[in-house]
């Protein structure tokens, strides 16, 4: 049995226990330092019935910092000084202005704007830049609901290329973290913060969610506003969330309303003769031995729970997914980063130079037949979803590749991103050196709701029994 | 003959004529006074030829500006420090360092972030809000290419109500200039500034435009970054511009790169032999008398001048773009308010607090039919659109309506904005009240240069010509 998370570990004793006053008080200073292990709803908990304040999580989580960032880097930005003052102001909030994520860390991917700290997209272009005038929707959101802000993570250049940086994989430190949303995943893997923003125009959430043995969600395209977020392709750019627990998912879930137009409660999944598809999709040929055990093995584990397994393979115009999106991503790039380029092309990676100057690829011809393609098989994906209660798919090629350079392949990823379907990495297995791989649970559009519920049991299976 | 601005009039002597001195210097000083009045293609010249500063053509503008703001009101910001500090800065520049639009004035709606300006929305919630850290991307790509940026143009809250402020049409202080790029449009038809950026989510371009007697264009949807634009509807939000002559329209779209994909320039276009349909579209009904003389007059003028007129009805299936523009939009707006919703509900509109507390309508499956039926759609139109050499339909009801509450009504755009065509509106007749009416020239998506060619000829017919 593995467990990838000592979640629970961090509750401090409830102070109206029996206990002796002393050992009670030598046990609080032990947990207490062990409060960056929370997760989002233990916290929030724990805040809320005043066992424990804001400023004192705070500290337990720059400790933990401080012990750990020289080595994982998963930050861009992190400010003790701003973290703390925020801290306080949220301890010195009156009760009834107290918000749902009241006190709860979040780590933001620095390609979201945020007004009390710098956005720097990882790129040379904006490495002086200073405050947004205003928070990013998605970001405001949170701070609104009383989240603490508690830093910018690491990216890869406008969360636009696959080259990492010195960000790593916090179970080892040769290898990466996945990327784009490289920080988010590994800050919140490594117990800096119970959860994160990212963002997924590729593969950029659900890779480095698998690589940090994550929780990380995509939700439906249009779902969370992308308002203040930098922009790489318009129709791909997507803001998830990164957690340790499906709890926590479902709790941003909740901030960011997803949950939107359900009269009553999505159906409880249970595996026991739920139908579940299985779909390698066309690029099967690419998964490495981790990705093809944790198959098997969740295959074997959902059958062995009752469940109805059945292989799918998506109809042959899906194939054209892939290059669809990669037009589609081209083209819209172009038009993104032309403001980078005539304002400070040098600085700016020389694959986005050539995307903008290119006149003739891909063409007006190639970007309709692309967004008219995939358009087509929006509605398709969304009725073949519906025939199961859950379709499995793999995240990644294998688990995270040595090396920080390569974030890894996004190949898994790129059909459901331009399909514009939630997605969720469900962790629990582990390839040959010991690093987390996950699966991918997907759904119609707006199946979110009922995507996380499934997730939550499928998880707790694979978390319980997947293992190498 | 009716012609509705005095393009060519601002032009200063030639220092190098042959007059003598006395005369040309009061000639000179007469002249700079109605610096104002030059286009962008105009201005840009003169200050590259050296025979006009950007400062000196600043305070021309200024001029115009303090002549004429207290009734025409088309300014959310406009501070004459700012703009005499930047027009310095141009001067400075070298030769080498001056840009394509170097010294030409524009006017930004107060929905685009500028980074010397603050950006309000006309909204409550910001109204102390400070300069953004960085400027929009189509701000930026202004900036670089050496334009003046002047100030901030009033726009009804967000870009996403009817409801008018206090900026009047210029032509007429009691009535509209429409909306929501109302300041835009007036500022460019007043002679204020030649040329300002607008966003259209229904018809906030076409309209106005038409209301001011401009050249407005709506480019493809996506070909304009819309980052760093106030969010109300990721699917139909547009970029465009306003000008007082199609060349300099066609200045802009070279700076923008909306003719990649070119490999030989767009076909010539004359009118003699052109394939024109006119597509009265299923809301012809609600055309007033002036949309209704301007489109038989348009007809008489093409006709006379040699081109096929067929009238062309749209496939019965295009009735339901309207009813699926209105879905998205609202559902994308429950996504891009919820931020402004949740941190100062009584601030924001009471139609974008309902839009954002609405859990059930639009519901999940409205949004999919929406987005899916359209995206069937746009090919189908593009299809139509290439059987011609170009398309008329109307651009707005009848000329600006009285009041300026009411920006009046964009039902003849929203089909085109949901369709991501580019559209065009031509300015040339007049209502009975003298007030200007425009038709609208549609294209098939990333028909832009063509539609730009077009929309020349045609342009210089009604204007020459078409009157009430």
């Amino acid at each position: 049995m593995v467990t990838t998370h000592e979640n629970g570990a961090c509750i401090p004793p409830d102070p109206q226990s029996s206990r002796a006053q002393g050992e009670q008080d030598a046990s609080q200073a032990n947990k207490l330092s062990k409060l960056h292990l929370c997760t989002a709803t233990e916290i929030r908990e724990l805040v809320y019935k005043e066992r424990v304040t804001v400023q004192e999580y705070a500290q337990a989580l720059i400790g933990r910092f401080n012990q750990r960032n020289h080595e994982v880097k998963a930050w861009a930005h992190y400010d003790k000084n701003t973290i703390l003052a925020e801290a306080k102001r949220l301890d010195d909030l009156p009760p009834a202005a107290r918000g749902p994520l009241h006190g709860v860390a979040v780590g933001i991917k620095d390609v979201l704007l945020t007004k009390d700290m710098p956005t720097r997209y990882n790129s040379r272009i904006n490495e002086d830049d200073g405050n947004a005038a205003a928070d990013a929707d998605a970001v405001a959101i949170l701070r609104t609901a009383g989240a603490l802000i508690l830093g910018k993570t690491a990216t890869t250049e406008f969360a636009a290329k696959v080259e990492g940086g010195s960000c790593c994989n916090p179970r080892s430190l040769q290898h990466t973290p996945g990327g784009s949303s490289s920080g988010s995943a590994a800050a919140v893997g490594d117990n800096q913060v119970p959860i994160a923003l990212g963002t997924q125009t590729g593969g950029s959430i659900i890779r480095p969610g698998a690589f940090n043995g994550l929780y990380a969600f995509k939700p439906t395209w249009g779902l969370v506003s992308t308002e203040g977020v930098g922009r790489f392709s318009t129709t791909c750019d997507t803001v998830g969330f990164f957690a340790r627990t499906l709890d926590d998912l479902a709790l941003l879930a909740k901030v960011y309303r997803l949950d939107f137009d359900y009269s009553q409660p999505p159906e409880p999944f249970s595996i026991q003769g739920a139908s579940i598809a299985f779909v390698k999709t066309s690029v099967w040929d690419q998964a490495g031995s981790g990705t093809r055990k944790a198959w098997e093995k969740a295959r074997s584990l959902l059958a062995d729970a009752g469940a109805v397994i059945q292989d799918f393979d998506l109809p042959e115009p899906f194939q054209k997914c892939r290059e669809w999106r990669e037009t589609i991503v081209a083209g819209e790039a172009r038009s993104a980063f032309l403001s980078k380029f005539v304002e400070s092309q040098p600085k700016l990676h020389a694959s986005l130079q050539a995307l903008v100057q290119n006149k003739h690829d891909p063409s007006r011809r190639d970007m309709l037949e692309a967004y008219d393609g995939v358009a087509r098989l929006r509605p398709q994906w969304d009725e073949i979803a519906r025939r199961y209660d859950v379709v499995v798919t793999p995240s990644t090629v294998d688990d995270a590749p040595k090396g920080l350079w390569d974030t890894g392949s996004a190949v898994f990823n790129v059909v459901w991103t331009i399909l514009h379907a939630p997605t969720l990495n469900v962790p629990g297995f582990f390839g040959e050196h010991g690093l987390p791989i996950g699966l991918t649970v997907v759904g119609p559009r707006y199946g979110d709701m009922q995507l996380l519920l499934a997730g939550k049991t499928i998880g707790e299976l694979f978390e319980r029994k997947g293992g190498i």
